[in-house]
C-alpha cells in the first residue's frame, strides 16, 4: 500500500516532463498506464543507450508504470486508446498527456465516453509553437546570465530544468483537479504550458521586476550566488568547493572555520560597509573573495572535510557525474531511496525510487521500468475489458502488440 | 471561485522552494497563511531589492497569501503559531514548512493539537546536514558537465532549478496527503529534501545509467543537445539562435528551411550513416554544425524569423532578461498570465498569476503579495479565533505585529 493506491492514471507522452510526471505518480503508488506505438514512442531510443541500443533515458523516466502498445494510428487502436483512458471507476478518468491530438484525444471528444474526465495537457507555448526547454530557456535570458562574468557567449543548462518543473506541476495539477472531482463530481482540462510556467517563475523569482522595476538586465556574474555570498574556490590539491553565506548564521559559520572574522571585521571597518547585511556581502563579494581566496589555496579538500561539516558550514564539493557516483553516499544504497534494479534488457545498476515518504507507509523500493508493451494483453483485458479472442485478434493484426520472447520481464 | 477554494494551507518557511509551493497553492484559489517574525523572515531582504531596499524576491514568491507576524521565539507566540496550523476544519490542518524546529513544529508536537495533521517537511539533505540549491548542485555533477567543451571550470547555473523542483514536489506531496485523508480521516507526515529530489533526477534522467551501466560520465558539450541535434549559430547581424533537431520531423522541418537537404545527404553517404536517427545525428553532430553555420552567419534574424515559425522549426533566439522583456510576447500582458499588478511598496509591474488553466475555472489574475504582517489581526480573529481585546494586548506586547500605517494594502 502507498498513499495513491488504487488511483489510475493512463500517459500519452514522450521525452521527459509528462513521463516524470506519470513515473512521480506511479513511485507514490498510482497504476500508472503509458501507451506507445507498437514501435515505441518518439522516446523509445532517447540517450544515453547502453552498448546494445536500450535507453537509460526510457528505463530512467517509466519506472513503475505498465507499458501497453497500440497502434494508435488505427481506428480500432484509438478506439481501444480512448476505453482505456475513460474506464470507469472512482479513482480513475485521468488522462495526462503532451500529445494530444484533435479528433481523438482532445478533452471534448475523451469526455464523449466519460463526463468526468480529468485530464492535464502539457503544451510548448500558448501560440501552438513547437517549443521545448532547450528553446525557452534562450528565449527568456537564463544562458544569457549564465557562465564567467565578461563572456558574451550563452551557457545552456545540462538538466532539463523546465520540464522537470513543468513535470511536477502536471502532478499537482492533476490532483488538484481529482480532488476538486472527488468534491463536485465534476472533471476538469488542466491546460500548461512549458513557456507559460518558464515565464510565471521569471516573475516569481523578482527577475522581471529587476528589469521592469530596477531598469536592470542582471548580466553574468560567474559561480556566485547573486544577491548574498556564495563562491566556489580551488583547494591546493585542484580540487574545487562552492560555499554559502545567505543567512547571517551562515556567514558566521564560514568566519568562524576558515579564521577570517579579524581580516572581514578589517575589510568592513576599511569599506565601511555592514557586511552582517546580504546585500552588502554581495556588493563587496570580490573582496571578501580575496581575503578567503588564500586559505582554501593552502589547504587540500581533505583538511577541512570534517572540520566544515562539524561546524555547520553550507558547503559542497564540485564533482563530475563519476566522481558524484563514487564518492557521495547520498547517490549509493546507503541512502534508503535507492535500491540496485535488474532492469530487463539493461542489468542491475542503481536506482532512485520516490523522494517523497509518507509516514503511514514508508519508502517503496523502486521498480523497473516495463518493456515496451510488457502489460498489453493485461490492461486490454483488466481496463478495457476485452475478451481474450478479441485480444488476440488484435494481436494478429497488429493493432496492439504483447512484449513475448526471452526478456526477463519484472514482477 | 478556483479549483482549491476552500482550502485552507499554513506555510512556515523562506526562500525558494516551499514559499513557491505556497504560491503555487495560493494562485489554485486556496488560502495560505504564511507567518514571519515581525521584523520579517530569513528572506524578507532578499535580492534582487528596490532602490529603497523592497524585496522583489520577496514580491515575487509570496503573491496571494496572508501574511502573519508573530514573535514565535516567545512561548504565546509559538502556541498562537500552532493554534493558526491546527485550526479545525476539514479543509485546513494542512502545513508546509523548511524551518520545522524541534520541540514546537515537529509533527509529533503538532499532532497533539490535530491528529489529522497534514504536514511535509522539505529538509536540505537525508544527514541534516545544511544543503541549498547551491551545493546540492555542485555535489551532483551538473556544473562538471555544463559550458563549452574542453573547460575544466565549472559552470553554475542561475535559476535555482532543485528549488523550483522541489517547491512544486511539496505542492504533490500536501495534495497527495490530503487525497489520503479525504478517504481515510489519517493524518500524513511528508518528508522531503532537496538533495534526494536532485539525486533522483540524475537518476531519472539516465545519467547513473550512464555512470553505472556504460561507464561514461557526460562532459561538457557546450550548448549542444545531448543524444540527439541541437545547436547555437550566430546570425549575420550578431544574434545567436538554437536550433533543435531532436525528433524526426524537426530534423526535417531544419533541413528544408535551411535547404540542406543535399548536403545532409552527401554528408550522410561520406559518413555512411544515417542521420534519420537521433542518435547518429548525435555522433555527427560537427559535421551536421559545419554545414548549418555558414547559412546562419550570412542570414540576420529577421530574414528567416518568420519562415522558420511558419514551417514550424524548433527554435529561438537568445536573449538578456531585458531583451526578453522586450521582445517576448509571452511576457506582457498580450499573454493573459500576466497583470500589472500594483505592489504595495514597489509599484505597479508585470507580475505573473497562475501557469495552470483549470477549464471549469479560467484564468485568476495575479494578486500581490501581501505587506508582512499585513492581516495579523483578521488570522489572529478568524483562524486562531481569538478575541479582539486579546489581540490588541498581544500586539501592544509585540507578540504580534499588524502592520499599519500609509502603505496601500491590497484588497
Amino acid at each position: 500500500m502507498s498513499i495513491l493506491t488504487g488511483m489510475r492514471v493512463v500517459e500519452s507522452s514522450a521525452f521527459v516532463a509528462v513521463p516524470l510526471a506519470g513515473m512521480t505518480l506511479a513511485q507514490m503508488g498510482a497504476d500508472v498506464i503509458r501507451f506507445d506505438l507498437p514501435q515505441g514512442g518518439m522516446d523509445a531510443k532517447r540517450w544515453p543507450v547502453t552498448a546494445t541500443g536500450e535507453s537509460l533515458f526510457w528505463a530512467g523516466m517509466n519506472k513503475g508504470k505498465r507499458s501497453v502498445a497500440l497502434d494508435v494510428k488505427s481506428p480500432r487502436g484509438r478506439e481501444i486508446a480512448q476505453e482505456i483512458i475513460c474506464a470507469p471507476g472512482p479513482d480513475a478518468g485521468l488522462f495526462i498527456t503532451n500529445l494530444a491530438v484533435k479528433g481523438w484525444t482532445d478533452y471534448e471528444t475523451l469526455t464523449n465516453r466519460r463526463k468526468d474526465l480529468c485530464m492535464v495537457q502539457l503544451r510548448g507555448d500558448r501560440n501552438g509553437r513547437p517549443a521545448v526547454d532547450y528553446t525557452v530557456n534562450p528565449s527568456l535570458g537564463f544562458p544569457m546570465a549564465t557562465g564567467p562574468k565578461g563572456s558574451d557567449d550563452p551557457v545552456c543548462h545540462v538538466l532539463p530544468a523546465w520540464d522537470c518543473i513543468a513535470g511536477n506541476m502536471v502532478v499537482s495539477g492533476l490532483l488538484a483537479a481529482e480532488r476538486h472531482r472527488l468534491r463536485t463530481r465534476a472533471g476538469q482540462f488542466v491546460d500548461l504550458t512549458l513557456k507559460d510556467a518558464a515565464a510565471a517563475m521569471l516573475g516569481n523569482l523578482g527577475i522581471i521586476g529587476e528589469v521592469a522595476v530596477n531598469g536592470q538586465s542582471r548580466e553574468k556574474h560567474g559561480n556566485a550566488l547573486y544577491g548574498a555570498y556564495g563562491q566556489d574556490f580551488e583547494t591546493a590539491d585542484g580540487r574545487r568547493v562552492m560555499v554559502i553565506a545567505l543567512t547571517a548564521r551562515q556567514w558566521k559559520n564560514l568566519m568562524r572555520v576558515t579564521g577570517t572574522e579579524t581580516d572581514m571585521n578589517y575589510l568592513s571597518g576599511r569599506m565601511n560597509r555592514d557586511l552582517s547585511q546580504e546585500g552588502t556581502r554581495w556588493e563587496c563579494r570580490h573582496e571578501i573573495t580575496k581575503v578567503l581566496t588564500p586559505w582554501f589555496r593552502a589547504r587540500r579538500l581533505a583538511d577541512f572535510t570534517e572540520t566544515f561539516d562539524r561546524a555547520g558550514v553550507t558547503w559542497s564539493v564540485f564533482r563530475s557525474f563519476a566522481e558524484a557516483l563514487a564518492e557521495d553516499a547520498d547517490l549509493s544504497t546507503q541512502n534508503p531511496m535507492f535500491k540496485d534494479v535488474d532492469q530487463p534488457g539493461i542489468g542491475r545498476y542503481l536506482t532512485p525510487g520516490s523522494p517523497f515518504t509518507f509516514a503511514g507507509y514508508g519508502r517503496d523500493d523502486p521498480r523497473p521500468a516495463p518493456i515496451l508493451g510488457q502489460h498489453t494483453e493485461a490492461v486490454l483485458a483488466d481496463v478495457a475489458g476485452l475478451p481474450e479472442t478479441e485480444i488476440n485478434s488484435l494481436i494478429d493484426a497488429g493493432v496492439a502488440m504483447q512484449m513475448r520472447g526471452d526478456v526477463r520481464l519484472a514482477s
